[in-house]
């Protein structure tokens, strides 16, 4: 067993309240992964036996219909966990996840999680919090295809990409290509490259491969967020 | 304290887990209450005190910026709770929520349930479990917006109403006015219309009123499950 599993694990803020005795036991059962670009971890209705720690990379979750296409319901990174939910659905994973960047995840085995669940009232209480704040953000991707254009919606993704107070001049990387911010944006790539050259115009920016130099955040705050229940910072990333 | 309010609560399967003592105890500090439409019960980022459960009637969670426009997250009827999460948001309600149509509550003290989760690991898990399926079924609800048509998510909302194992002819009313079956599904008034008479040349069907009747129900189906992951009968609305 690694000390890097360990370590990851002891820091997982869901096991805050958990022992010392069960988080060795946990280690113990759990492994470090690296998974290229392309790779799927599960697919949707696959028996769920494993939960997963995202150490570092990114990873699509989506669903698929029968003919092919496929709706991106989150990309997810660092520090989130994943598939820990199908403990409550019959067992098996709501949706697939495929890493979309080189990704180093902790496997987990989820009957561990479960019967420490079914024992401490605590870990309980502290998944029931990471999922309410979890249905808030749905809540709020619900909300923006609803009330905001193309171009609001790109331009509240690049605030959430944004370090904490920024001000002035402020450089944002794009994590993935563009194909895959449209379609987590739920685009079509030509819609949004049409949305970007929007956004471009309303709010001064240059725009070079992945790096994209804001001239002054606050325009892009007061344009992406003045058709958003939720005002700036966003309340859907706090607890 | 009324026996319907008993009778109610001991049939929620949230608290199946949960002792005749606490029922009694919570029975006692709740109450029934009637609203008519155009009742705001509360509004989003109010100091949460109370959850409800709907005995009967619709209500709307809605979400406003600061302009006024809205962004209907859900319409709930009979057996939903709603309002429960926010134990776990900082004590605020996370959304607004109005009577839609004339509907009875039970009103009870979040305070109760705090308290009773906090000791009992059933009552928690069977909360994990609700908030796994509402999950699912907001993925769901981000999928239909990004694969399915306007004219097929009107038909996916129209199969959600309809009685299990139907065949053949079909009728179906709509629960509440076009208007906010619109904005259930996201669409501008406009949008609904020109996707209903879409709909129409699709499927078979007369409307007159609220009352809609499909000639073939596997017609609508065909038509309106073809861009999903989830098939029919939907998995959203399985445990």
């Amino acid at each position: 067993m690694s000390e890097q599993i360990v370590n990851n694990i002891s820091k997982i803020p869901l096991f805050e309240s958990c022992s010392d005795e069960f988080l060795d036991h946990l280690a113990h059962q759990s492994g470090l992964k690296s998974y290229s670009k392309g790779k799927v971890l599960f697919l949707s209705n696959d028996s769920a036996d494993t939960f997963y720690f995202i150490v570092s990379g990114w990873i699509k979750l989506f669903k698929e219909t029968i003919d092919g296409s496929q709706a991106v319901i989150d990309i997810l990174t660092t520090g989130h966990i994943l598939g820990d939910t199908s403990l409550f659905q019959s067992d098996l994973y709501p949706y697939s996840a495929e890493i979309v960047e080189t990704a180093e995840v902790i496997t987990m085995p989820l009957s561990i999680l479960k019967s420490e669940i079914e024992s401490n009232p605590k870990l309980a209480l502290a998944m029931l919090s990471s999922m309410a704040r979890y249905r808030r953000q749905q809540d709020q991707e619900i909300e923006n295809r609803t009330l905001k254009n193309a171009p609001q919606r790109i331009g509240c993704f690049l605030l959430r990409l944004a370090p904490a107070n920024q001000t002035g001049k402020t450089v944002i990387q794009l994590p993935y290509d563009k194909t895959l911010v449209a379609s987590r944006l739920g685009m079509q790539p030509e819609t949004f490259s049409r949305a970007l050259s929007k956004l471009k115009t309303a709010v001064a920016m240059d725009i070079k491969g992945a790096t994209i130099t804001i001239q002054n955040y606050e325009d892009l705050i007061e344009y992406a967020c003045s058709a958003c229940s939720s005002g700036f910072p966003c309340q859907d990333l706090c607890a």
